[in-house]
């Protein structure tokens, strides 16, 4: 059934709006969807234990039919991290340019998905989805195949940019398009999603290869091995650490399994451009001097299990340590700071010369500063506005920009909000559901306040566990309490608080029955609770989580 | 006895190397010990429900009897917050500026310690303490009353900096000492431990005064209330908004516990100057326009208690809201990143224009920069050479920039080294007891890495518990188990899994003493955890801790 002209176009965010992560955006128009990314969300520091977190597609479900396309503007985990689990549900074509669509069934084999619908696009190539037409426009970001999308329904352009940044000098020498901007421009914007991510930050983002003087000067100085930790997927980061060494006769070694994934899958697409026996493995090495190696690897987050972290910490087969030079080519990630410092810690006391971003330019964002936004706004001229990706702050700063140089109708939005535009007029109509959907090992969203918040008093004080036996037939007391800990106290310390703790529990148990009896067992249960919780606080100041259990016995 | 001029001089640190935290160092002469500060860390993410972290004061425990006297340098946590710990088996002056003294009193007072030996000095006082001979030296930081120390020992003068920057232009205008400096330089220095904190940054710490601008700024284009949070300590900082309000007519309302008692402090003792007339309490608000009001609150680091959080949830009398301008005055700590962000993106959501450091001159930092460092190594030209206070990379850069400029004998420290320093060298000697004692509740350092652990397990998955009750005599299993967790799952939801759970763990349970009987139970237990774990595992992959516990049934 082809859409009524009448109908309203519906703007549905679903995630990434008043957060960084889990993008998501529905466009829809009569009968056609056409859904904007689906990332994932890294958890908070509050939210413990939990794997990952996915937007809501309640509402999409319900509106499976509609469903056209999965437009995927780039590769980056919150762009593409909650494909596998929409795909669980929802079934319609996964379009991106060739990189990141690799990534994208990199991560669908990984949770068992072969038999999804890939459709490579470049930019520059315009395809109807239902009642859109959708232009892909290659944008500048910190990641290879990056595109933006103009999406022209029956009421007018709707413009989302994607991440982007403007770079005039990219190293693959092929600059965002402004002029497909500018033509859109022209002709007339009926809705703009713009990235927030820099809006606080005056000035442009430097171009990626503004870096190349500070790899150029490394490597001119380095007397031993040189060790580059970056994004595995910034493959212009990688494509320049190659060849400054290649142009210092260094070979190169990538080190750290998304770091030699990527690599190989940007080499085979023509992205990353590998001169012939540049490449060598790790156990190859050992055949060239120190000053003639270029290792390439993960890690620059500070994160566990990475290249870096194992190097740093001598737990990798590459030693990291006097004569070495480690450049950490990345800032760290809000929430990562003191892995990142930790890591530069160890290196230095390993006797490394470690460079990294407070001490040289050795990375540059991926997203638009002020005035490139500035440059944007005054491209498209939008009827209406809707700051997208970016924390509440962002979005805030990004709309008070925009606001100062004429442009009108600007919408902050929140995941779950709806956007309903009619010939018209543009206002916020019903929301959809839009809770964060927990993961946690097979569980997606099965996790709520209640288990976090057991967690979170676990994780402060741990548990005391104080277990009652007693005849069900007769409601006495069958032996003495046992106490279990976990996270509360070093057991081995700690006899004669454990001894005292048992006979307490066992008086105050005994007690409480030849008193009430034990008919009402909840209540014998929040005595006990309240009663060692007493004990506890009075004797060490902690405030476990108390489960007394009571273990029936039947004789 | 005095001591003999052939002794050896030996410094201590017990804290504040490869750490910024807990700073606390010893010099020793003969049968003297002075103590050089006495600070708490704050936790590391890991360690799960630790309040703090303390010094290990062992090799001063084994020693009281040289212990002469605590100098303290200022009163930071990180340089006071130990001495509460500290006083419970060491007893000597506690010597400090009045402010010092004040907030060390406070601290003291909470816990229940009244008959402390307080000895106040002011920059330039001279005094000896045992063979020592120490003169206080004002330095610039962001606290009041901060002091170095120039320590004349038998073998010659050391000079510890404390904190500090060079401030030129200071609110109160009591610049740094440098004159001392280089009295003491020209004299010559036999060994110097230097701030270390902003070693990995070119150029100059801003004056304090730099700030004034942006105040004046905000001030003058504020047309509603103005909230300014602040580290309630920085008493230059306090005075700059005081200043800066009252010139524009506006009223004071200190909010959040350390600001109102440490502005009332501040202002008896003439730290801070307060005209008549101009601080309201809360209540009195009502009683003044918007624009004729500035509050001055806590809550600069997103503290979940604190002044700025309460207002920005409202969960504080004064809401803020559209209209009012808040001013974090603050950068974030390392670790602090993300809750800073949370309160900024709730104040903008409530509609209010917020003033942070990604938008204005909002903070500077109370410690200098590379330039600085530089200019105290040429005042002071030790023979040895030890950079304090910073992490190992801030050592590092430190001792690269000393090196770079000329000085020698250069040692790298951490916590628990001794360099001990004779007529003719220095050396590393054996080392003493320097563990993080971690403070949780009434425990100091009962809390080990095994507790640790648990409480991360069960911060990531929980608990999982099977209690299976047997019959003493005859070890025949003596009721169905009782499955309990906490942090796993939602109970509620999952009847099925746990009803399953029971059964399975019936039934390996009663396959188990069937087999090999119940005589070793360490084995019976180990053989139920590794079968439950493999059950929750397939069901669920989470990984909680799994606690099966026997009930012994006496009939």
């Amino acid at each position: 059934m082809a859409a009524k002209q009448t109908a309203k176009l519906r703007i549905i965010p679903l995630g990434g709006l008043g957060e960084i992560g889990k993008n998501m955006t529905l466009i829809e128009y009569g009968d056609d969807i056409i859904v904007i990314d689906c990332g994932l969300a890294f958890p908070d520091e509050d939210m413990l234990g939990i794997d990952m977190v996915i937007p809501d597609m309640t509402y999409l479900e319900a509106n499976t039919e509609k469903l056209r396309a999965f437009l995927i503007t780039h590769g980056h985990e919150d762009h593409i991290g909650s494909l596998p689990y929409a795909l669980q549900t929802l079934r319609a074509p996964i379009v991106g340019t060739p990189f990141t669509l690799a990534l994208i069934e990199h991560k669908l084999e990984e949770h068992g998905i072969t038999d999804a619908d890939m459709l490579a696009v470049n930019a520059g190539d315009i395809m109807d989805f239902g009642c859109f037409k959708v232009e892909f426009i290659k944008v500048s970001h910190s990641i290879a195949g990056s595109v933006a999308l103009a999406i022209t329904t029956p009421l007018g352009t709707v413009i989302h940019t994607g991440d982007f940044k403007v770079d005039y000098t990219p190293i693959d020498d092929e600059p965002i398009d402004i002029n497909r901007f500018a033509y859109y421009g022209s002709k007339g914007v009926l809705a703009l999603m713009m990235d927030s991510t820099n809006a606080e930050l005056e000035g442009v983002t430097p171009s990626e290869m503004e870096l190349g003087k500070t790899f150029e000067k490394v490597f001119t100085e380095a007397k031993g091995r040189i060790i580059v930790a970056s994004f595995a997927s910034n493959v212009y980061r990688i494509q320049q650490v190659v060849d400054t060494a290649v142009r210092h006769k260094r070979v190169l070694c990538f080190q750290g399994r998304s770091m030699v994934y990527i690599a190989k899958v940007a080499a085979e697409l023509g992205y990353l451009k590998l001169p012939e026996n540049c490449v060598v493995e790790l156990d190859d090495l050992k055949n060239y001097e120190n000053d003639r190696v270029c290792v390439l690897t993960t890690g620059s987050q500070g994160e566990s299990m990475s290249g870096l972290f194992r190097m740093a910490n001598a737990n990798h087969k590459l030693s990291v340590g006097s004569g070495d030079t480690v450049i950490l080519s990345a800032s760290a990630i809000p929430g990562n700071e003191k892995s990142v410092g930790r890591v530069i810690n160890k290196l230095f006391q390993r006797g490394a010369n470690v460079i990294y971003d407070r001490l040289a330019d050795v990375h540059v964002s991926g997203h638009a500063r002020r005035e490139e936004l500035r440059m944007m706004h005054r491209l498209l001229k939008p009827k209406y506005f809707i700051p997208v990706h970016g924390e509440t702050r962002h979005l805030y700063r990004h709309a008070e920009l925009a606001e100062s140089i004429g442009v009108k109708n600007i919408f902050i939005m929140y995941n779950g909000d709806v956007l309903e535009i009619t010939s018209k007029e543009a206002k916020k109509g019903a929301g959809v559901a839009s809770n964060d959907l927990l993961v946690d090992g097979l569980g997606v969203g099965d996790i709520g306040a209640s288990v976090l918040r057991e967690r979170k008093t676990l994780s402060q004080s741990g548990l005391f566990g104080v277990v009652i036996p007693v005849f069900s037939s007769t409601g006495a007391i069958a032996g003495m309490p046992e106490i279990i800990t976990k996270g509360f106290i070093y057991l081995k310390d700690s006899d004669g608080l454990i001894n005292e703790a048992k006979q307490y529990a066992y008086d105050i148990a005994s007690q409480y029955i030849d008193k009430h009896g034990l008919n009402d067992r909840t209540a014998f249960i929040a005595a006990i609770r309240s009663s060692m919780k007493g004990f506890l606080t009075e004797r060490t100041k902690r405030s476990p989580i108390i489960m007394p259990v009571v273990v029936d016995i039947d004789i």
